[in-house]
């Protein structure tokens, strides 16, 4: 089989190009990646309580840069907690400025209001980390707390407790902020695993 | 029973204020609410199809003054999505300036991960136009299809061609936007029903 004289010029410059190396930041060779840094923001999004956390991860220690909760009064509209939402989250990435966004994925919800009410928070919340322009990863609550306690149904406050202790804490943090720093924590542990950017939505 | 010093006070300053009156408009009279000017933006949330319409109601006559559909790709992750329903919604608000948001409320899903889905397209129209500061108002699409066809379970064709008759339209809108038209139309005929603001949300 021949090939056409367009195919053989595209061919011949490929081969004569230099080959593309990493090109190394601020003069230094390129770090391995355990040595790089990383700041993983992760997010427990809910309409009244959306925890937030972002730690740092840089040559294997592991450090809370901020943690929080964006509290929502049941009195407040649910707009007006989106927009909430939205504003805590955006402000927490610019003071922080993460890298990448790690989120709760499949989770249980008592009926299809609350699984909608919950999606509401979440999807303003991947807005916040998409709009950043933020790789979104997500993990399962069970995977997160396997990962941190090394059991599937740890309690609230057994990861409340591990979150402390792993990131050298003088106290646990509030409940949702907790397993935000959780679901960042897990995902610092493993980032092999697929983002929402590589997974076929369904 | 006596009275306070501070409560006379300020029953005296009451009564001695002038009454307040709306503020009359480049100089004329206020309007009586059939004659005002109202711009409806409806929204049919969905992550791969976002409908949006505009119509403007003004001394009885109501017309479209924009409409379209936010589609996205199967092969679009889907925070992405959300980025594109985020960004064309706050386009179609600059340009076409509405006072209220009509969306659809209560809605049948197959399961819970389909309602987390519609529910993170949902957060994001909500979020929208809550930032754009307008007012939101939550309608059940059998109230819609009621409202325009006059029966909850007409067929999506039949909402299409009543939205093209009721706007003098020259032809049938693409699906989703005829939906979000539907809701906008719904909402124009009866103002009185509650909005997402009064609502205690669930």
């Amino acid at each position: 089989m021949g090939i056409s004289p367009e195919a053989f010029r595209k061919l011949q410059a490929r081969v004569q190009s230099p080959k593309r190396r990493p090109e190394p930041l601020n003069g230094l060779p390129p770090q391995p990646a355990s040595l790089r840094r990383e700041v993983v923001l992760g997010i427990d999004p809910s309409l009244r309580g959306t925890g937030w956390g972002v730690i740092q991860r840089q040559r294997g220690t592991v450090t809370a840069l901020g943690f929080g909760t964006v509290h929502c009064a049941a009195s407040l509209p649910r707009s007006r907690c989106l927009v909430r939402i939205a504003d805590e989250l955006r402000t927490a990435i610019r003071a922080h400025q993460p890298t990448v966004c790690a989120i709760e994925g499949l989770f249980f919800a008592q009926n299809l209001q609350t699984a909608l009410i919950m999606g509401e928070a979440r999807g303003v919340c991947l807005l916040a980390a998409a709009e950043a322009g933020l790789e979104i990863t997500e993990i399962a609550p069970r995977k997160v707390k396997q990962a941190i306690v090394g059991f599937g149904g740890a309690q609230k406050s057994a990861v409340g407790r591990m979150v402390q202790r792993l990131l050298g804490l003088a106290e646990p943090p509030q409940a949702d902020a907790a397993d935000a720093l959780a679901i960042a924590l897990a995902h610092a542990q493993d980032r092999s695993r697929p983002g929402l950017e590589c997974r076929r939505p369904l």
